[in-house]
Parts: C-alpha cells; structure tokens; sequence
C-alpha cells in the first residue's frame, strides 16, 4: 500500500490549505487504482511486442490509453453527442444560406 | 518520494511478466505528477467553495476535470479533428443522396 504519509507530504508542499486524511485516503486509492489498469495495459502491450518484460514504453502509451478509454465511456454514456451533433449541422446549414 | 518497491510490489500483484526498473521509475514519476496537479486542482475546487481544507469530494473532482484537460489538449494538438469533420460531412452528404 502507498504510504499515506509520503502522499500527504507532496501533497503539502504543493498547496498552503489544510489537507483533510479522507482526501489524502482517496488519492492514494486512485493512485493504487492507477497503478493496477496501468500494468494491465502495459502488459498488453508488452504481449503485443511478444515481449516478456514490461518496460518503461509500455507504460507512457497507457496514460493515453487510459484517456482514450474515458472518452469513450463517456461517448457512450451521454445523450450530448447526439444533441451536439444536430447542433453542429444546424449550425452549418445556417451557414449554407448565409452564403446563398 | 513514492517507493519504487511498494509500485513493484503492486505490479507484480497484477502481472506475470517481469517488471523492469526504469518501468517502475516512470510509474512513480506519473504518480508523483499526478498528485501535484490533482492537488492543484482540488485547492482550486476548494477555494471555489470558500473553504481552506481540501476535502475527498475536491479530489473525486479533479479526474474528470484531468481528463477534460486532455481532451482540449488533443483537440487543440491536432489536424484530425478538421479531417474528421469534413470526413463526416462527407458521409452525411452521401446518406443525404441515398435518400433522394
């Protein structure tokens, strides 16, 4: 487990607030989350190279990967997409009869 | 400073493969960043809410706005968005004769 302590240290040298022990308990959570989606992705990627050792360029593609999986959660998720698109059409056809 | 040995204990909890130093070494770095910016973030939330202690709601914030972040980097970074754009109109203009 990640030390609370060290987490709370970096996290006081970087604000002058007070830093409740629930917050410093949910970053430490997402960190160990973070490293955990992160060696499965490196891994896979690792694999994909038919190699057997993670290296570091396994893990720089994971944050992107990482991101790239939100987005499409989210994508997924809301109904915006639909209404943005329509929005986006409406906007380009009033676009079409101001050049006519 | 996170310990490279807790990460690599973590790692190997989630993976078969070897884990190679340098990999453990860019995980922490990511965490490291990670806590400073979400830090960042979450005083930021706080302050929002005229509060001087940062609390576990401030920081369940920051990973959406983290992601957010990232999206408008991309979108910024990138020609494809302008490619995409024409290439979707492009199959809407073809549905659009489909129809006719």
């Amino acid at each position: 487990m990640i030390p609370k302590g060290t987490v709370k240290r970096i996290m006081k040298q970087n604000t002058d607030m007070n830093v409740s022990a629930e917050s410093v308990v949910k970053i430490v959570e997402i960190l160990q989350e973070y490293i955990i989606t992160t060696t499965r992705l490196a891994e896979e990627n690792a694999a994909k190279d038919k190699r057997k050792t993670i290296k570091a360029r396994d893990v720089e593609n994971c944050d992107g990967e990482r991101v790239r999986q939100k987005i499409l959660e989210v994508a997924d998720r809301t109904e915006k997409v639909n209404i943005l698109t329509k929005e986006f059409l409406k906007v380009l056809s009033s676009e079409l009869t101001r050049e006519e």
